[in-house]
């Protein structure tokens, strides 16, 4: 399997996609066929977002067919040479997977090697579930299962900064919660400008420092450019 | 029907439902014997949660029976005078409400003319679905469909403030995004110390401003003491 899994698409003040791109250039071989998920998508048009998607990709030597303009996109994934899975929101993203019976078939590919690229809600749902999601659930996906292509649970735009008087919970408050209900599973929080770049042999961080959410023990830092497969190895 | 809708239960530095308790005490006749749902606390027991709710109440005159008690939530609920719900993490509320069955006997007792009073997440499940909630989805309840005691969505914890340089939705972008999957909808964003008082003549908020937020439309602060029957009714 070969996966490289971002935190989040653009930083402040920079242009779509910009900061991944060596990155994306490293792990992709040009030309490849990539097949676009852009079903989180809500406050603007799933047309808009293959646009958007297509320019970046195109500078790399990569085509980008979105699965929403085919009439089969189980068919569109099988033909494809990638699949890239953007961000937005991961509920209705994780719907409309299940409601275009997509799941098996990118598990399938990206399981026989088709390179997978996600970025926040699209790296949430390569996770055995989108319960680390920040999303709000605007929409209901018939289960919260996803894709389980990692063995771990990634909670994108990790950040342990919290607004002054505010009372609600801070995100570690929040992973604490998940791993009370979930105690066999990890969390990875990956700080914005960040990726995990994940292949057979390793799980490389990339970027920034992450975080490591455990039950039972305290969150410990992990060091940029680390491999991680013993830290997030099993469940 | 009679609701006291709390936004949160406690502001910074101040002790446990300090804010509320003029409020709670208008609201609710001594003695009463309450029902307190304590199911949505993740991080502490439920014991832990029913001995810290029973004190504020009992100063103002009230016992409290946690349902976590009973070997008959059902039974509980309909003993009792008046029906609490607690905070804390809106999705393993909503489980544990449908896995005891108390969603039909609390909006049956409700809409008879018992007063439901709930802060938090417990004024998020008085609301048609939970889809407007702030939490984590650490858990998955069987739908996201709640009590649907009130015609609109609270969004609890409201706040316009963002994280500075951090690339996460804001909350405004967050509503906007339910608003385009359920544009039928209305939605009050309810800030720290302020509730919405509910019975079948009236809707006012007590406390601070609110927001309200509509499809096709820009939000709309509302002034603290109106009545918002008017911008709350209907779909």
């Amino acid at each position: 399997m070969r996966l490289l899994l971002l935190s989040n698409s653009t930083l402040p003040g920079e242009p779509f996609l910009q900061w991944p791109r060596p990155h994306l250039s490293g792990f992709l071989t040009a030309p490849a066929r990539i097949a676009f998920i852009p079903y989180a998508a809500v406050t603007f048009t799933f047309d808009a977002y293959a646009d958007a998607v297509a320019g970046p990709f195109a500078e790399l030597g990569h085509t980008v067919e979105s699965v929403h303009r085919s009439t089969d996109p189980v068919a569109a994934v099988d033909a494809a040479d990638a699949v890239a899975v953007g961000g937005g929101n991961t509920f209705q993203l994780l719907r409309l997977l299940y409601k275009h019976d997509l799941l098996r078939a990118i598990r399938r590919r990206v399981r026989e090697g088709m390179p997978y690229v996600g970025w926040s809600a699209g790296s949430n749902v390569a996770c055995p579930t989108i319960m680390t999601t920040n999303d709000m659930p605007i929409t209901e996906p018939p289960s919260f299962r996803a894709l389980d292509l990692v063995p771990f649970q990634i909670n994108p735009h990790y950040t342990d900064a919290r607004l002054e008087g505010h009372g609600g919970e801070t995100r570690d408050q929040r992973l604490a919660e998940f791993l009370v209900a979930n105690p066999q599973r990890r969390v990875i929080g990956l700080r914005e400008g960040s990726l995990l770049h994940v292949t057979d042999e390793r799980m490389r961080l990339v970027g920034r420092p992450a975080r490591l959410f455990r039950s039972g023990t305290d969150p410990v830092e992990l060091a940029e450019g680390s491999d991680l497969r013993a830290d997030l190895a099993g469940h």
